[in-house]
């Protein structure tokens, strides 16, 4: 049955629940939903675009609706935060299945039930490609807040896990490339770090997840914390798999981390005296020199500049 | 110059400023924006794409934004509520031209600034078709919540003011008419009521905002409040200028009013006692029996007994 065939009314009637958390007052149904809070609240808002963030082709569409809880969840964990509630909005093709749609939902529940976090609203409208866009809130206390402008000259940047899947999964599929079911899942179902941020969030001076390659997200940090970074390649981790689809690809595993994104692990950066306190993997350190520099052990010098415009263009 | 000439980093500094609510600790700029409360918090989330709810020919892009954000506000107007924060989502195609994506931010700030509130945070990607998904919170005392599922028995059926501008300035720049300026920026210019909406929250006991059609809102307000309703066709007001419209377009101004939607008026059932506190257009009442009856005084008798089927077939 296509959604056409039964209307706004009906297909939210099948996708909606009571929400059970005693802080939300309305939820789905009104012209805005209700909260009661005592906490500072998180805001953060991403979007998945059919074509863009995913294709039909390779994503199932459970698929799909975890990834767009997913990286909501991940901002609201680079922040050091809860996840709460969450409203979608969906804008659907007419003759999309009405199938389709439930399993979105079922993906997004999934997610959801993970972290304990509810739908609270939304909307639902028509377009030509698939678009989900998610808000979600979150909690969290002052004390735990990490920004990225708070990085300080001589902290240690880390990153909490391999990089690369996302970009190797995704080229992995665009060639047509048989097998590395591994990383092709960690493309397809890629997780928010919340555990992993909620720890850290203590003894970290500043973070960010990483959505659009390691490369723009330090950037980010340097930036907004008024610093520069030094970059050492080698020690970026990455998957032996990820390496080896690199290799078959006849591409570079470290342009995958550094520009490619969609990985959701976190990057940090943490001071001599923390960095006792926290697992990861140390790449980089915070310089006080305003420039970013990617410097390779094996070839003892300096491989790139990588000044803001350089960034701007690869990422 | 395109929006692919500058990068996404540019972008954002181009329509970026500073929160000056001090209830914002962070704005634009972190994974998530944080926000201190201490009322009822009111979420609402609304979508616009290209092609369905505007049409870049007949929409300049300040009037693009600026619809953006009257949807929004119209949905927490309804709740009874204050509109507090923004969260602005924009896909946008690559080949747009940077100045067009400066004149729709201009559009929003000019709707956000005459209602007080704050752009925070927001998010921004790549698509074929414009999509611009805002998200805004709102604060309410929970005396004044006006919900869709209070609608008591003899309560009169009241709107806000004149419908039908929006499907009939649609249908005017759909079939290339001349003149009728009024309606055709009714159409392209849609405002919220909030002042409205604020003055009525403390007498009545239901409200919506017309976003989908009258017909649309009062199965709403029937189907939460577990009731009927009974409407008198000639009592709708619908201005003389969309009454002249519809007779050139050999169409029904009723079915613009009652099926056309984008009016953003609102619908409130409210009890005898509290009529005289309110103003507005009586246009019915609420009823026991669970159906919904369109009466005309023309004609004396029932001219659609207008069930639910019925409803969502036709809006």
């Amino acid at each position: 049955m296509k959604i056409k065939d039964i209307g706004e009314f009906e297909l939210i009637n099948l996708i909606s629940n009571k929400p059970k958390n005693k802080e939300v007052l309305v939820g789905i149904g009104d012209d805005a939903a209700v909260i009661k809070t005592k906490k500072l609240q998180l805001l953060t808002t991403d979007c998945l675009i059919e074509g863009d963030h995913f294709n039909s082709k390779w994503f199932s569409p459970e698929q799909i609706g975890s990834k767009a809880i997913e990286i909501n969840v991940s901002d609201i964990a680079a922040m050091g935060g809860i996840p709460k509630f969450l409203l979608i909005s969906l804008a659907l093709p007419n003759n999309l299945e009405v199938d389709f749609v439930k399993k979105i939902y079922d993906g997004m529940w999934k997610s959801s039930k993970k972290y304990d976090i509810e739908i609270i609203g939304g909307n639902m409208t028509h377009s030509n490609q698939i678009m989900i866009s998610v808000t979600l809130t979150g909690e969290i206390n002052k004390k735990n807040l990490t920004l990225r402008n708070n990085a300080k000259p001589g902290d240690y940047l880390v990153v909490s896990g391999n990089l690369g899947y996302g970009r190797a999964g995704l080229r992995l599929f665009q060639e047509n490339i048989s097998g590395f079911d591994k990383v092709k899942k960690k493309y397809l179902e890629p997780k928010a770090q919340l555990k992993k941020a909620l720890k850290l969030a203590p003894f970290v001076n500043s973070m960010i997840d990483i959505s659009d390659g390691l490369g723009s997200e330090v950037k980010h940090i340097c930036k907004e914390s008024k610093c520069g970074a030094v970059l050492y390649k080698e020690k970026i981790p990455i998957d032996i798999d990820v390496k080896k689809a690199a290799k078959i690809l006849n591409e570079d595993e470290y342009d995958y981390a550094l520009y490619g994104g969609e990985d959701f692990e976190l990057l940090f950066s943490v001071s001599k005296n923390n960095i006792k306190n926290i697992d990861g993997y140390i790449f980089g350190k915070i310089t006080k020199k305003r420039d970013i520099k990617l410097k390779s052990f094996k070839e003892k010098k300096n491989l790139d500049k990588m000044g803001y415009d350089h960034f701007s263009n690869t990422v």
